[in-house]
C-alpha cells in the first residue's frame, strides 16, 4: 500500500529545475507532497480495512448459515446437538486460532511448511498484518470445522467433536493455509522466492484450502463411524433420513450465499489498487472484486438450475433442498478460481459442479457412505473440481493482475496457458488429501478405538438432544413441560380401550 | 468521478507565474498534482465500489427476506414450493440478467425504449459501468420477480413459475428500468437530452420500477388464476387462510428492513461527492445517503404504528403480521422519493401508505381477489402512492443536489415546485400499469389457456410440497419417515382394535 | 476530520522561499494543495460515513437477533406477542428518537444533564453530526428497549409495553447516553471541559449505557410483576419454563453476534484517523477498530466455552441455550472496554462474565425472580462487570489513542493506571442503577397499580397470542384452520369413554 500512496517528488530534482537558491522552496513543496502521500496512505488503510472487516463479518455470517443448514438437514431430535457444534466451532476456533492458528498459517518468515510468529497476536499489527486480517482468517478457519461437523452429524459423541474441532482449526487447517496462501508457503502463488512449477497454486479463496480440507476431514470421520442407524436398510437399500425443516435449510443456504460475498471477493484483502492507467483509470482491483462477486453468483446460479432439472429428471420432483446443495456446490467450486476467470467460465464451472455433486452422491450411496449434509461430496468433490477448473480456465490477464510480482505466469490450459498450473493444482489435490488423511484419519481412528467417537445405539435412536443436551429443541405445546424431558413434543396419544379412530 | 478527482494544475499557467526558464519546474509540479489526482480517483473508485457492493449484498439479503416472509405466510403444505421459487428467482435471474437483462436496462446509447449493449457483460467494465453495477441491478431485478411469486402462491404450477419469472427478470422489468433509470430512458430524470415535462420521473429506488412492476404482474397472475380453494366460502364470505409461521414472517420482515438499507441509500451508487463547500464542506452525498436511510426508517416506522392502531380498531387485536405488512408498505412507498424529501415528509408518506394498504386489502376482499402475500396491494398500491407522494413532497434543494445536470428542475407540488413532476409521475403510473398488463397479462392468460398455470384441485388440497416437491417441509417427529412421503407429519393416528397405548 | 485533511501550505511562506515576484506562483501552488486538502476531506467523509452506516445496519440487525432470541426463549403461545414488541421497539423508537431522543442525548451544548438541540433532526447535518450518526444511535436506543422486553415477557399487557418502551427510548436512555457519551456529559470521557476524577467514564459502546439500562429497567418490571404462573411450584421449587424453539435461540444469538461487530467496532464512528507516523504509518484507528472486533470476539468465545463446561459440571449436560446466553454475557461485558484493552484481557473478561451470569441466575432462582430471557442477569450483571473490568484492564496506550484531547489520562488499575478510573466507573454503576430505578421503577409501579401491567391469569394460561394477537403463531396442520382460532394446534387429545372421532 505504501507503494501506491507514495509520490515521487524529489526535492533535489525540483531544486535543480527551480534554479539556484531554491532548495528551500523545493523542500517546502516536496514536503507538502509528502504530507499528501501520507494522507493518501492513511485513507487507503481506512478504505481497505473497512472493506476487509465487513467482508469478515459476512464470512462470519456463514457460520450462522451453516448452523441453520445443518439444523434443518438433521432430524429434529439432533437439532440442538448440531447447532451447539456450530456455535462451538466459532468459539473454540476463536481461542485456538488466536493462540496458535494464525501463527501457524501466516507467521512468516517460515520454512514454507508452518508459520512461527504472531502466537497470541504478538507483534500484530505489523507492516503486513493488522487485526482485521486475523479476524478475516479466523472466520475462514471456523468454516472448515463447520463443514466437517456436517459429515458426522447425528451420531458423534460431543467430546469427540470438541477434540477434532480444536485440532482442525488450531493445526491441520492453518498448516494447509500456510502452504497455499502465505507468502512463504511452498506451493503458494504468492510465494516471493520460488513458485511451484513456476506457477504456484491459485486457490484464491480456498476450494482446496477450506472446502476440501473440511470435506476430506468429514469423509474420514463419517467413514470410520459408519452410517446412521436406518440409513441403509437390511437389504442395503438407501433410505433417506430427511432433515426436519426445509425452511431452515433454505435460510441457511441463503445466509451462506450472502456470506460468500465476503468469502470470495473479500479474499482480495484490499480493494484500493489500480490496474489501468490513462483512459482506463476506472479499472482496478475494485473491478476485479466486483467481477469476483459476479463469477461467484453465476457459478452458484448455474449449479442450482442444473441441479433443479437434473434432479427433476432423476427423481421426478422439483427438490428445494437438492437445489440448495447444488447451489452451494457451485459456490465451493468457483471459490478457487473466482478472481481469475471470465464470467462465462463461471457458468461452465457451476454446470460441472452440479454434475460432480450428483455423481458423488450416487457414488456415496453405492458404497454406503452416509454424510447427513453431503459435506464430503459437496465441499470435497466440488472443491476438487474447482481446483482443476481454475487450472483450465484462468485467463492470462486476470492471473497477472491479481497475482503480480512476476511476469509470464502460467495460466489456464484451455486459455492457452499451458499445463504448469494444472500440474501444480493436481499436486494441491493430492497433498490436501494426503495431509488431511494423515492427520484427521488417525485422530478419528484413535477416538473410535477409545470408544469416544460414536454414541450408543440407544442414544442414537432417542436422539442426542434428549440424552445429552437436556431436552428436545422444540416445544410447541404447553403440556409438554420441561418436567418430562422424555415426552416428545408431538404428544403422546393414549387411546383407551374404547378408542375409536382419532384423527389429530 | 474523474471530474471530482481532477486538479486544475495548468503547467503553462504555473510556468508563467514562476517566471522565465521555469517550464520544467512547472511541469514537474503539475505532474505531481496529476499523480495526486490519479490517486484520488483510484481512492474514489475503491470507496464507491465498496459502498455499492455492500449495498448490493444487502439488497441480495432481501431475497432471503422474501423467502422467509413468503414461507411463513403460506400454509405449511406449500412451504417448499414457495421457497424454491425464491431460490430460483435469484438463480434464473442471475443467468437471464447476465445474458440480456442488464443489456436491456442499461445498454445505452439506446432509442430510449430498450438498451442494446453489454449482453453477457460484454465491454464491462467501461467508463460508466463496472461489475458492481451489474451485481447491484441484478439484486433489484430478482426482487421484482420475488414480489410476483407471493401473489400467486399456493396454487401455481411450477413450470408456469419458471416461465413468467424468466420473462419478467429478463425482459419486462429491464425495459421499465431502462425507461426510468437509464441516462437514455425516455422518462428518466437522469436523461441527459430531454426530460419528460422538463422534469423526468424521480423514482429513486423504484417504488414504480420495482414494486409496482412486481405488484401489477402479481395482480394479473392472481386475478387470472382466481383465489385459492377455501379462501372465500360458499356464501362468498372471506376466510383467512393463515400462514403457518409468524416467526418466519417476522424474520422475513426484519431481513427486508435490513436489506432496504441497501435498496434505498444504495441507489445513489456512489457516496463520494461533495455538495457543500467552505464551512459546509461536511455536507455531501454521504449526508444525502444517510438522510435517505433516515427517511426510509421513518416511513416504515410510521406505517407500522399506523397499522398497529388501525388494525386494533378494525379487528380488535394487535396483529404482528399485519404490522409487518404495514411496515413493508411504508418502505415500498418511500422508495421512490427517499432521497429527495425531508424526514418529516417520510412520516406523512408512511402514514398514508398504511391507510392505502388497509384500503387495498378491503377492496381486494370485496372483489374476491386472493393474494396470499398481499403483494399486489402492498407493492402495487403503496408503490403507486409513493410515486405520487414524491411528486408532492420533493424539495427543491434535494432534487437539485441528487439530480444535477440541469438548473431549475421542477419539484414537489406541495413544496411549491409546480405540477410538472406530478404530471410526469402520473404518466409513470399509467405506463407501468399498461406495460406490465400488456406483457404479463397475456403471458399468464396463455399459460392459463394451455392449462399450465394453475394446479389441480387435488394437488391444491394436498399441498404442492407433497405432490410436486418430494415431501413435507417439516418432520418434527421420527416416526414420520421418508418412506411414506404421503404421510403428513402431524399425521392421523389410526389405532386398530387391539391397540395398546402407543406413544408417538 | 477537517484537521486531518488540512495541509499546511502557507502561501506567504512559500512566496518567501521562491523569491521576489513569486507571490502569484506561491498562491497558485498553495491553492492546488488547498484543493487536494478539500478532496481528502471529502474522501474522509465518504469513508467514515460508509463505515458508520454499515455499522448502523449491523446494529439494526441485532433487533432481528433479539426478536428471534426472544421468540425462541418463550413458550409458543406467546411468540407473536414478544415478536410484536421487538418490531415495535424499532418502530416507536424510530419516531421518538427522531422527535426527542437524539436531541436529549447529543443536543449539546447542554448543562451536562440533558441535551437540548436537534429535536426532529433540526440543524442536522452540522459540523459535528450527520444523519448517519442519528441512525447509528437510534439502533442503539432500540436495543435497550429490546433488552427490557425480554425480562417481562409472557405476562405483560401490551399497552404497558407501548408506554414503557416509548418512555425508555425517548427519555430514560437518551439521558444516560448524554451523561456518558456526549462531549457535554458530566461523566463522559469525551467531555471537553471537565473530566470526572480527571478520567471520565470509558463506557465505549455501552455495557452501562445500553446493557445495564435495559437490564435494570427489566429488573424492575419483572420484579413488580412477579414470576410467570408455574415458574416456581407450590413448594417454591424452580420449574424451568422452556422456550419453544432452540433453533430460533441459536439464530437470534448468531445474529446478535453478527450485529455486535457494528455495535462495538462501530462505536468509533470514524475509521480514518492515523495514530502512528513514519515506519508505523500502518497503525491507525483502523487498527483499533480491528482490535475491538478481536477483543469482542475473544470475550464472547471465552464466555461461551466457560459456560459450556460450567453448566456441564452443574447440570450434567451440554446446553446450547445456556452457551448462547453465556456468549451474549461475554459480549455485554466487553462492550465497555472493547477498544482499550488487550486481546488477552478480553479472555479474562469473558471468563468472569460467564461466572457472573451463572451466579446471577443462581441468585435469581433463590429470590424467585423470573426473567424469561435472563435479561437483567445478563445485561445488568455482565454489563456491570464490564464496567469494572474496563477500569481494571484498560491500557495506557489505548486509552490515550482512543480518547485523546488530554495527556496523562488515568487508566486501568491492574495496568498501573491508578484507581481514578475505577472510582468513576463505580459511580457510573451507582448512577445508572439510581436513575433507571428512579424513572422506570415508579413507571412500572404506577402501571401495576392501574392494573395496566400484568395480564390476567386466564390470559396467561391461554397465551397472549390467542387472547390478544389474533391466533397462534404456528399452524403446521391444515385442519387447524383459522375458523377455530382457539384450537391450539398441537394439543393433547384425551378421548373420553364416549369419544367419537375427533378431529383437531
Amino acid at each position: 500500500m505504501a507503494t501506491w500512496a507514495t509520490l515521487d517528488c524529489s526535492s533535489a530534482q525540483l531544486a535543480q529545475l527551480l534554479g539556484p537558491n531554491n532548495t528551500a522552496a523545493a523542500d517546502f513543496i516536496c514536503s507538502q507532497f509528502a504530507a499528501v502521500s501520507s494522507k493518501l496512505s492513511d485513507t487507503a488503510h481506512a478504505v481497505d480495512t473497512t472493506y476487509l472487516l465487513f467482508s469478515a463479518y459476512l464470512v462470519f455470517s456463514m457460520q450462522l448459515g451453516f448452523a441453520m443448514l445443518c439444523a434443518g438437514s438433521v432430524r429434529a431430535k439432533n437439532t440442538m446437538n448440531i447447532m451447539l457444534t456450530n456455535v462451538l466451532d466459532a468459539a473454540t476456533g476463536g481461542i485456538f486460532y488466536y493462540l496458535f492458528g494464525f501463527a501457524f498459517a501466516f507467521g512468516g518468515p517460515s520454512n514454507g511448511f508452518i508459520g512461527r510468529h504472531f502466537f497470541g497476536l504478538k507483534d500484530i499489527p505489523s507492516d503486513s498484518f493488522d487485526y482485521s486480517n486475523f479476524l478475516y482468517q479466523w472466520a475462514f478457519a471456523i468454516a472448515a470445522a463447520g463443514i466437517t461437523s456436517g459429515s458426522i452429524a447425528e451420531r458423534t459423541q460431543f467430546v469427540a467433536y470438541l477434540i477434532y474441532s480444536s485440532f482442525l482449526t488450531g493445526f491441520v487447517y492453518p498448516v494447509v493455509s500456510h502452504w497455499f496462501w502465505s507468502t512463504d508457503g511452498w506451493a503458494s502463488a504468492a510465494n516471493t522466492q520460488n513458485l511451484l512449477f513456476g506457477s504456484g497454486v491459485i486457490d484464491f479463496a480456498g476450494s482446496g484450502v477450506v472446502h476440501m480440507v473440511g470435506g476430506i476431514a468429514g469423509l474420514w470421520g463419517a467413514f470410520i463411524e459408519g452410517p446412521r442407524i436406518g440409513r441403509f436398510d437390511h437389504s442395503g437399500r438407501s433410505v433417506a433420513l430427511r432433515g426436519h425443516s426445509a425452511s431452515l435449510v433454505v435460510l441457511g443456504t441463503f445466509l451462506l450465499w450472502f456470506g460468500w460475498y465476503g468469502f470470495n471477493p473479500g479474499s482480495f484483502n484490499k480493494i484500493l489498487s489500480p490496474y489501468g492507467t490513462g483512459s482506463m483509470s476506472y479499472y482496478g482491483q475494485w473491478s476485479a472484486v466486483g467481477r469476483t462477486a459476479v463469477t461467484t453468483t453465476l457459478a452458484g446460479c448455474t449449479a442450482a438450475l442444473t441441479t433443479l432439472f437434473g434432479k427433476r429428471i432423476l427423481s421426478g420432483h422439483w427438490n428445494v433442498t437438492d437445489v440448495c446443495n447444488g447451489l452451494l456446490g457451485g459456490f465451493a467450486a468457483i471459490t478457487a478460481g473466482c478472481s481469475v476467470v471470465e464470467p462465462w467460465a463461471a457458468i461452465v464451472c457451476g454446470f460441472v459442479a452440479a454434475i460432480v455433486l450428483i455423481s458423488c452422491n450416487k457414488l456415496a450411496e453405492k458404497v454406503k457412505y452416509d454424510d447427513p449434509l453431503e459435506a464430503a461430496q459437496l465441499h470435497g468433490g466440488c472443491g476438487a473440481w474447482g481446483i482443476i477448473f481454475t487450472a483450465l480456465f484462468a485467463t492470462k490477464k486476470y492471473v497477472n493482475e491479481v497475482y503480480g510480482g512476476k511476469s509470464d505466469r502460467p495460466y489456464g490450459l484451455f486459455m492457452g496457458g499451458g499445463g504448469k498450473m494444472l500440474g501444480a493444482h493436481l499436486i494441491q489435490i493430492v497433498v490436501i488429501i494426503g495431509w488431511v488423511s494423515a492427520t484427521m484419519g488417525p485422530l478419528f481412528f484413535v477416538l473410535h478405538k477409545l470408544k469416544l467417537l460414536r454414541i450408543s445405539a440407544e442414544d442414537e435412536m432417542a436422539g442426542m438432544d434428549l440424552t445429552r443436551h437436556g431436552g428436545f429443541a422444540y416445544v410447541y405445546h404447553d403440556d409438554e413441560d420441561s418436567e418430562k424431558p422424555t415426552t416428545i413434543q408431538l404428544r403422546k396419544v393414549e387411546p383407551n380401550a374404547s378408542s375409536t379412530p382419532t384423527s389429530v
